[in-house]
């Protein structure tokens, strides 16, 4: 398997899905609309897209049913960016590479384009239902929305915010990785497996896998931060430091930071056994997230 | 009818509503759900969750039913002001006779307040389908958000932010006033119609009368930020003028402003007409957008 051909056709598959649900930029207001597709194309590794469409496929399910729910995901993804690099947040200039959103629209548009990927992405979540039961729709809606909320991903971000310039113990650390980031990550792999007809037993496997998977990508992240190529990464290394941030690396040093984040995805690899046919990708996708340099 | 009597039992009904499904303060993080409970506790019209009961009655269905939706949209009406008051949007330094959001938790709690309350009220959505045909609760999400989004009520506040300053013609001025504050208005008469089982005739009957009554509102609101008691309002008066926006009152003058929106309340009367059962509160909430003081 050639893994960066795959993930590389998997995000123009992404893309274009996006590109279809994103609302024109003809459309009236011009700007909000050019805001949204700013931040949410052209970029990015579509990595929880991917793993809702891998998820779906592992339990047996069709991977063309998902995309829907996948670009949902990475419109949430996007919005949390944006509001994330906002000044009053992590005041962030760059974003994989490009100018982020305020930078060009100016903050007032930033927060309002946030708020329109939000709100979209549920309207988007509502087309589903042309194909998939109503009832499995609306628990979908509910998984995305607690996995998103103030006990979830912007939970997350709260703490994080709070806990700037401080030194916060490794609970609160946790706390921090899996509401901003895990959560979303989790629910892109339960909503594919969902939809994809998982039982109860499969969506267990693929919840190990995504929770575990969460973990080991943001240490990654961490230590990249600190060992990274500005190239690749596309943003700054050394941000971490600079800001004071506790982190994996900072905590428990890179030797052992980068031991724990293994031991997550051999625990990804073990989830994967219960799952009906082995599943290349999930671990391959395991393996990048360990592995990768972006 | 005592319309001020019964107006305030029906908002203490939703206030006591909001409550139960807020996540409490005692929650962590305890600063997001304390923000999220400031600005969306303790104050308000609830006029929205009002129109949302009384369309609800008004084709025969059990206002019970529409609790969840009506508390929904008021989650949705208090992000909306939250995001609007920033200072990077309308800069507000008090809304209903207290701080602002940003005022008393900073920007950045602000901002996540505001998205924790609109994901709240996915989530809340999602609750209907206790007692709502799943069919009906994806049907109501899916009008909520376009409600909502870009080609909504964040349209209507892009152009706003982007006018701000400018002279606009009356198309601009209807557009923002459609969407801004019409829209919602709008969604939260023809979701409560929906819920309590509205034919085709009725939903478009209450669809006729949301744009009238939506419109009116705006207007009147025009006109109290001229004439209105500061007092009353919870608000300073004169605003608009002192930030040069173009309302009804600055293009047509008062005395035309008054007609016009006498003229949707007329509008909405003869909507109602086709109801089943002749609805005194939605005749009593019309006039009491033209003669409110508040």
């Amino acid at each position: 398997m050639n893994l960066e051909k795959y993930l590389k056709e998997k995000a123009e598959i992404i893309e274009r899905a996006l590109v279809d649900r994103l609302p024109s930029e003809n459309t009236v207001p011009h700007v909000i609309h050019q805001a949204m597709r700013y931040s949410c194309l052209g970029g990015g590794k579509r990595l929880r897209a991917i793993l809702a469409l891998e998820a779906c496929s592992a339990v047996g399910g069709n991977p063309e049913t998902v995309l829907d729910f996948a670009c949902a995901i990475e419109m949430i993804h996007a919005y949390s960016l944006i509001h994330d690099d906002l000044p009053a947040m992590d005041d962030d200039d760059y974003r994989r590479g490009k100018l982020t959103n305020h930078k060009v629209y100016g903050e007032g548009i930033a927060v309002l384009a946030g708020d329109a990927l939000l709100t979209h992405a549920f309207e988007i979540l509502t087309y589903m239902s042309k194909y998939l039961d109503a009832e499995m729709v609306v628990q979908i809606i509910k998984e995305v929305s607690e996995a998103c909320g103030s006990q979830g991903l912007i939970g997350g971000q709260v703490v994080d915010l709070k806990s700037e310039g401080e030194n916060i113990d490794l609970n609160t650390l946790e706390y921090i990785y899996q509401n901003k980031t895990g959560k979303l990550i989790l629910v892109a792999l339960r909503g594919g497996a969902i939809i994809g007809g998982a039982t109860a037993q499969q969506l267990a496997a693929v919840t190990l896998y995504g929770e575990n998977f969460g973990l080991a990508f943001q240490i990654t992240d961490d230590i990249l931060d600190v060992v990274g190529d500005t190239s690749k990464l596309g943003k700054e290394v050394g941000a971490d430091l600079r800001r004071q941030k506790s982190t994996y690396p900072s905590l428990f040093g890179l030797t052992k930071a980068r031991e724990i984040a293994k031991n997550c995805i051999s625990q990804c690899e073990k989830a994967l056994v219960v799952l009906p046919k082995r599943n290349d990708y999930l671990h391959a996708l395991a393996r990048f997230v360990l592995e990768r340099e972006y």
